[in-house]
């Protein structure tokens, strides 16, 4: 019993965390509750609950399929239903028409060959990449309306009426799902995607700002910086979700600071340089870790040049993140960019001159250790510098 | 005109490379055709069609819904909207129950609240983690089930009927899908796991065969090694794919090589060690297309321990791999790992010598270029030599 009790509690600090992580989840799991509640109520008190008879259903199915986290998904979720499901009616309306017209006997062949030709079609539609992207659900919808259509309206000679039911009672939970969704504290896919694109150059730009200092063993590892050096991690792999969310938003109507047409697909050119920065971050970071890491003995000048390199360019993605937050040309983001060059060039002239003398005192191990680090963070200059001119053209 | 017809032409060409770029999506197109017309057929010609009456649609629903490219995804599908709406069948019954005792005012609102309640912590749970990989869509079946049988039985009292009909034309249209599914050309998930974790490694190893020659212009870049050094590109970003087929692969049965509980987990570690390495390899890779590279000239020893390090370790990527494919225990690798790390550290000692002797020559710029490749490519003989502990635990 007491186990039993200690998983309950254990399972009640997880659902504590989940809401606490994101309190939007609460909000949209009450929303949906609230959608789904009116669409019953309205086919309650409806006076023309006959007419609608049991295609109600349809509208509650629609409700709970349709209604997503976020404005773009719902919307692109509800249009594709919607336009779908007139479409492939028309088309097996048709097709049901078709069959009739043939005689008896060839119909229920013909009728399957219809269903097969368009099932196998567009299913094979469903994996261009630029349609599952967009349209794959409307394309499952289509095919499914479409049999059912010819094949329901085969034997009870109402389509007519089916599909004008159908359709009616799809608009109808359709519009509620989207109605609630978008009424009651949206969730903005187009919002969610800045937020993160910005998010993550944040995070490259902490792990760099902590860098200098762990590498070179300036400060004890507090807890503190040790999660900022940890967040970088998740950027490594933000690329499907960045995907997703620009092809919400671009369901998006115009809201907040965001036209109706922004430029969605440069964040995902922001996001790639981004992950490219990351893995560089990465390597960067097996050197933290690795037992290779010596005591350090280079030049004093060497690993100013290093440290600066780093707080700099952190500085600057740090910079370059708060002016995309406030949606502003980057500007103050500049002199840390410069800085963070001119320390890889002195770097550079440093390793020509000084570690001729350097090297001939024998240190060729610490060496091994140290240009890794400046070699990838002259890297990450670039990177930074291309952040700022795809940021710039926002 | 022209252009249209240029269209078109432009159309077919995609649609004929994404038949061969994987004839299995033309044979699953089919497939899916195939099973709504069995369905279909099975209403048209089944004499109890009576009995099943406009629940006939819910089979083709559900053909079409749970039918998905891999066996797995599919029995996946099928089992939790089997389950999912015979648990929600019950408490729907017990809960229009419940309300129909309390009485004619008091049913509308007491049906209204259990629907908020059940779709709002429903929806909720569907944000744990664990629970959205698995039970995503059952979660979302359970709710949907749940409103329709509370709500819709509410008028034409007959619930029990319509759950009966509702389960067996499920359990028809999954039987159906499942059964296309396996017994036509099955897609396996696991099988797809397998080989795209192999044809991971395989790419990672290309590159690193490819690496030597090409960062110190030993060959001409053919087309041909070019796609070869780009195609580890594709490993960066194969965390969600691996995770959805390991989620797919934990539904099947045993089929081929695979038994029923085979460790599917341990392909995602594998999967993240090559993704840990194919970061390096990013890394890497951008040293041989920036502008730094000037020309080579240094010691011909170390050029040679660098060769060999990315050759060999290549090697010993695309032995592991092969050994991976064949599922045999990859003891052929570890002359191929061995030669790599005794190149690695020979590298080590000539820096540690000879170098000191070459600074003194002043050609410091130049082994900015070099120490950068050799620091990687020791780092990627320990990511072997990890891939090689997890192999062999299969």
């Amino acid at each position: 019993f007491g186990k039993l009790s200690d998983r309950v509690v254990d399972i009640a600090r997880k659902i504590k965390k989940l809401g606490q992580d994101d309190p939007r989840r609460i909000i949209h799991s009450l929303k949906v509750g609230l959608a789904v509640s009116l669409v019953s109520l309205f086919y309650y008190f409806d006076p023309l609950y006959d007419g609608f008879g049991s295609s109600a259903m349809w509208a509650i199915l629609t409700v709970v399929v349709v209604f997503e986290f976020s404005v773009g998904a719902t919307l692109g979720r509800g249009l594709n239903r919607g336009l779908a499901t007139f479409l492939a009616g028309a088309l097996g309306f048709g097709a049901h028409h078709l069959a009739v017209l043939s005689g008896e006997t060839v119909q229920p062949i013909l009728l399957a060959l219809f269903v097969f030709l368009l099932a196998a079609s567009v299913t094979f539609i469903r994996f261009f990449p630029h349609m599952k992207a967009r349209y794959d659900y409307g394309l499952l919808i289509f095919i499914l309306t479409f049999c059912m259509i010819s094949v329901s309206g085969y034997r009870d000679e109402e389509i007519l009426e089916m599909a004008h039911k159908r359709v009616s009672t799809i608009l109808i939970g359709g519009l509620t799902a989207v109605s609630v969704c978008i009424l009651i504290c949206p969730v903005w896919a187009g919002d969610g995607l800045h937020n993160s694109v910005a998010t993550n150059i944040e995070k490259l730009g902490n792990f760099l700002e902590g860098f200098g200092n762990a590498y070179f063993k300036k400060l004890e590892d507090g807890d503190s910086t040790k999660a900022d050096m940890q967040g970088y991690k998740s950027v490594l792999n933000s690329k499907q979700s960045e995907e997703a969310q620009t092809n919400f938003a671009r369901w998006e109507p115009r809201h907040g600071r965001f036209r109706f047409r922004h430029p969605w697909k440069h964040y995902l050119k922001i996001g790639s340089l981004s992950r490219q920065c990351a893995y560089r971050i990465d390597a960067l970071s097996g050197y933290l870790h690795s037992e290779i890491q010596g005591p350090m003995e280079i030049g004093s000048e060497m690993e100013e040049a290093c440290m600066k390199m780093s707080l700099e360019s952190g500085k600057a993605l740090k910079e370059l993140a708060a002016s995309m937050r406030a949606m502003i040309s980057p500007g103050s983001a500049t002199p840390h960019i410069t800085k963070s060059k001119l320390a890889a060039n002195s770097l550079k002239s440093l390793l020509n001159i000084n570690t001729a003398a350097l090297m001939c005192q024998d240190t060729g191990s610490d060496l091994l250790d140290l240009i890794p680090a400046a070699t990838v963070a002259s890297l990450l200059v670039d990177v930074v510098y291309c952040t700022e001119k795809i940021d710039e053209s926002i």
